[in-house]
């Protein structure tokens, strides 16, 4: 992933010094197995901790091997034994296959980058609790299809994020676990040539369970649950930018993303101050989205395995687990420096004359004895006046007769209340953030 | 979804009458939890019970009021007021929103579609632990890359399918359990005009939690994942079909789809049997992914809800569960009925004359102190010529004046063992069939 | 496709009368160029014209045939010759094979809806370029990140509609011509059994071109070309239906989609008159894109052909046809009955006190000799300070003492206006509408 | 895009070096026609040009610029102010915004990328053509549902891959057309602070087309159908791949990539030769094609634009292009060192015994004539026979009574022969490579 979206914490997880040093790790685990096992000479696992303590992977070097041998893992392994000598490397991925090394390896890298993004999680959690717990009565207009509808509070909004991100770090340690899996068991998976004790052993050494059951590789329905998984935390990702992308609009004006002091709003005009983050978080949902039909594709894999799944986990999984870190560091931020601006809130709330308040009026009539049919059609033909003339519902509705042979005035503006659309939020508080 | 690829139990699901018995469903709970709260008068829920116990839902009438008023909902109510008397009915839909009926219906129904895909994959994890068991030692070659690799058995190819759509069931009763939710709570999720206790106890009167907090609408994301899983559930599909297209090609010939009595393979080649049943199921797994992308774009959407998910929903919901009950039934009966043709798989696997052998020459002259390096060198030339001279491996092994300094005639013949490589069988399939 | 979504026009096309009948057509075309080529006794043509001239195709007895032999197009060739006597029909479908005859009728079909399409297009620029000229001049705030930019015309929205549209149109006629292909090429491509003469006859009379070279099946490559047209045509359904949700959203209430009589815009708030066509078709944007990737994974067939495309283009076909001739309809009547409301758009224009013109003073600064860079931090600072007690940015202009050293009242007050933005309106117009 | 899937030829036109040679080419070019209008000074964009000559673009000073400013355009002038003098550089970007550089430039960039694409295209074709041409008449069996069908060449298949090919090439060719435009139109495209000539002068100036009508940035359904393009094309890379990697597998060999002295199949099985390149492209296909969908959904901007696509495109313009550089070259040495191993192509092809040829019986059976049904009777019959018996089929033909007294044993000989099925090939060829 280019620089301008990538966190060190994450890309140093993709680095070939870190894939390089859990390959090693890999082996010695299972080296050490064997040894238990009585199957090695007691004592050169010790020795070959001993030699490769301070080893710096010669990138370089290896890649050299590489070119020559057309496959990496036989270049890694020529490399050590370059380094601690042919004679202790002698029993070094005895029995195993590439992919018990390439496969247990890009498990503890997803291990470790769900690590990230579940950290992620809770500091978003921990911003949207803040803002929905400082605006949790804060009253502002609730939208459907962009429309003025009935209101709700600053509030609620964010503890519907709050509970969204919820669910979606539930998930996110459902795809960790998904993913915490080794695999040692040969060439075709039955262990023909390793003891599965030795899977066990490196499997609870490096903190993952053993695979049920592998054919040289483990299976790809795993990784596309992880990608499948990243990708619906993007959309949630999207839904509370485009949120804030809405609220920031000119016309509406209910939030805004800091502006830091020197930033550039537009190369041109020098008045702009653009919801730029959160736009980018919407590319960037997209970008991650991007990656869950290939990791669906890689499911059927031909026969005990083929490798066309490397190449697209080779990008995808440093990429995307990247991206996601990014996005949601950047989200957390955004969040956590939100402009909430109050006037423009209580403005927008009044805009359309005490309209909002229609559905009582609606259900007044009924209780009053009018049909559902009838109240509906005699509440929206009021609301038409209101709408196109702009002036106040409450007024309108006081002096339609039809209506004033139903509802005393008393009753009507009774109606025009903001507490009564707001008397449910400590329920729902409750509920939301409930230990 | 076509005929062609449905099955009735799924698509009297999706059906109208369906679809209105459970809007009914719901207004009736709520009606019930708003009476038994002293708000309606008593006994009124009782008669619109009776008043609908044999309703038939004209669906020619409620599109005729839908044109009308471009509302389904209010069609429906209208309907439902014709039926039972305007005054019955006033009741109806009180403080709720059109999105309380629609969002709960859809759970519902996804419910019910949950229980058939679970129940169709215990239908297929049953065919498939049937064969596993009935091949568990039957010796097949294993394949890496579409090449010959080392052996394996007819029963481990069965036992890993199953332990993947066992992963798909639980999957599945996890997506199943995201979608069990109820919302009733108004315009924009506050519970203005409805208390929560009637969420709360149409919720468990219907067999659904009540949603933690809504905005009109159920948050997209718990569909997402809804149709993410089926996602993966179709790449596990696809991975299966195309094991038995691989194996069913003229030149493998190991297994093969039943071919009916009376079925054509081709129009113009009498002499075909095509495996035309999972070749479709690659396809129609294309056709369950493709429904991935739109509910993940679904999630963003604007505000308290827009209605953009709408158009989505009332396509993918019925189409792709639609699909995926028929492609587990299907791919049940295939295996059920496959074909194994144990002459077959027992000429593939000595196809290569030995070579499938050669890691275990490998380890062996390691073993006997020989560097990884030379090893490999010394099998790989060897392995060359009996590849392209297509001769016994082992005589070429055992003519080999280096190898034959460092193994024994036995050593070696020792090597070329099926049992070697079926040892940990038993293993395994304790592992997948572990209760 | 659900009814909702489609109309008859195109539905009619997927129709199993016009697949029956187009198969008809391809056969006796077929049967009427081996005639031609002396291989059939001459007449025998004519006589099945004749006997199949009223011919109903009944699609219960057929598909009854094929339960039994489980081919469809046998199906149909049996039944054609129960119908017009088996001595009649054997020289039916002599040396072609099923996809001869399917994927033939394939192209003809997504002819005959690209057609559609194309008209629906031609329709939809038409009315694109009635409002574009009728609002030529109107002027209007162009935004840049949901955020006020700088003045543009309503008439300048709907001239980049339009141009974008007659990309698509153009578009949509390259994808016709892509699919306008016959191929009646035999078992594997090789015209074995079947002159290239039938083939290229076939397609003449057809009105397509014959395909450069089939093996068996038509290559998928064309079909993917096809839906992705169709996917980046809903790429741009979205994006104006995008820009008419927004510009009905109540905060900026520029435009709205025409409410009908009777319409009701939602179960609770009479008040409500929503946006639901365009969110109706950003929804519908979503399914139509999503038979993109679907027929991406198409292309890679195994070998001369297997038929895993052909259950994903089953569904597809008509499918996305229809969605999008249905929604570029829909979209035609909401640009003819849009309402445009000029009142808040003059409103909306002048909401930044002037803040629009900020560019024009940086550029003007720096023509005095002022840096970019210090021009930029000059109107940045009052800029803000306009934007934070809403003053109009014209006198805060004025009254800044470094900016009046270097430009005169007289020079701002003429930056400050309508016509200097809107003077190159005409000749964007000439190149987009230009003949 | 990483190191292993990249090659320096492309990645060089990504590279921040050439997009700021590429902003200052279009700067200076606006520069010069503003000067050309009599705008300007004359003389001073000779200067600029004289003191840019050896520019060299300081990206550290840049991103440290950006940093401040958050406005890598901004950054960039600055830069430019700081080298050139802020008196020389005072006219750069003058009625310019930023879009009006970055699409630009991205434009060019594209451009230069289809070069590229195309001259592999090239390349790709013309060993196609020398394989095609090589191995024109070397009969082969073709194969439909992976099950033999009739005899086709190899000629045929690689003659096949030329014309999917060629249509690429012409798609490229178009997509290259489709993204060939400038746009230079101000903050919301309206030439509001800049004439439309300094358009039209920079378009030509860099090969460009005007934009027809732009919003501050280029329509980007532009950009989704050059995406989509390259989608198709993978389609086709991966249909080719596909192919060869079941001509590869063990029980087929008929075709297998070029083994390098030295390469190693396997790390822990000597004999293995993996089809490893066309798996790779298999995967590299899913990559590219991951990029259409986000980029048909950057298409429906808010407004005149918001920058959602921005960072989409920063990921996909570089990778994207990069993935099918090298997945394009990589097959097309796949295809220039392919081993055609004949002997078992020979071998393959009478596998079935002869059932191959069981069509031209069935045709001449209905023209002697028997009906179709009953002649597709008795050949599937005895079909059957030949099948499970693995006996001849002429035999076995010869020896019915039933179509003994039909075809005489001449007749019969006649129909089990090779040259019957080539006798096209000449006329294929000309088609598919007719100038």
């Amino acid at each position: 992933m280019i620089d301008r979206y990538s966190r060190k914490i994450m890309t140093d997880i993709w680095s070939d010094q870190t894939k390089f040093s859990i390959w090693l790790d890999i082996e010695i685990s299972a080296h050490e197995a064997l040894e238990k096992n009585g199957l090695i000479e007691s004592g050169l696992t010790d020795k070959i901790i001993e030699k490769t303590r301070n080893i710096q992977f010669d990138t370089t070097r290896i890649l050299e091997i590489e070119k020559k041998t057309q496959h990496d893992v036989i270049a890694f392994l020529t490399f050590i034994s370059e380094t601690i000598g042919e004679k202790n490397a002698r029993y070094l991925h005895q029995g195993m296959t590439s992919s018990d090394l390439l496969d247990t390896c890009l498990c503890i890298q997803l291990k470790r980058a769900s690590k990230l993004i579940i950290d992620n999680l809770d500091n978003l959690l921990n911003e949207l609790s803040i803002k929905a717990h400082e605006h949790k009565y804060l009253p502002t207009i609730g939208r459907s299809h962009g429309i003025h509808a009935e209101p709700t509070t600053i509030g609620l909004k964010f503890a519907q994020a709050y509970a969204e991100f919820s669910r979606a770090k539930d998930r996110m340690m459902s795809a960790e676990k998904e993913i915490s899996v080794c695999a040692i068991s040969g060439a075709v998976g039955t262990f023909a040539n390793i003891d599965p004790s030795v899977e066990n052993y490196v499997a609870k050494k490096l903190g993952l369970s053993s695979e049920t059951i592998s054919t040289q590789v483990i299976p790809r329905d795993r990784f596309a649950y992880f990608f499948s998984i990243l990708g619906i935390i993007a959309g949630s990702i999207e839904r509370l930018s485009t949120e804030i992308r809405h609220l920031q609009r000119t016309e509406v004006d209910e939030m805004s993303e800091q502006f830091q002091k020197g930033q550039k709003g537009s190369s041109a005009m020098p008045h702009k101050r653009n919801p730029v983050l959160t736009e980018n978080l919407t590319g960037i949902s997209r970008l991650i989205r991007s990656s869950v039909i290939p990791s669906l594709e890689n499911i059927a894999l031909w026969h005990e395995r083929d490798i066309s799944h490397s190449s697209v986990e080779r990008v995808i999984a440093p990429d995307t687990t990247t991206l996601i870190d990014f996005a949601l560091a950047r989200l957390t931020n955004v969040i956590k420096n939100i402009g909430v601006n109050k006037k423009n809130i209580e403005e927008n709330l009044n805009k359309l004359n005490g309209l909002i308040y229609s559905q009582r009026i609606l259900l007044l009539l009924t209780q009053k004895g009018l049909s559902r049919e009838a109240s509906y059609d005699l509440v929206q033909r009021n609301a038409g006046i209101s709408w196109e003339k702009q002036t106040d519902f409450q007024k309108i509705i006081e002096s339609d007769p039809e209506i004033s042979k139903l509802l005393t005035n008393e009753e009507i503006s009774d109606i025009f209340s903001l507490e009564y659309h707001l008397k449910n939020v400590d329920y729902i508080f409750d509920k939301v953030f409930a230990i």
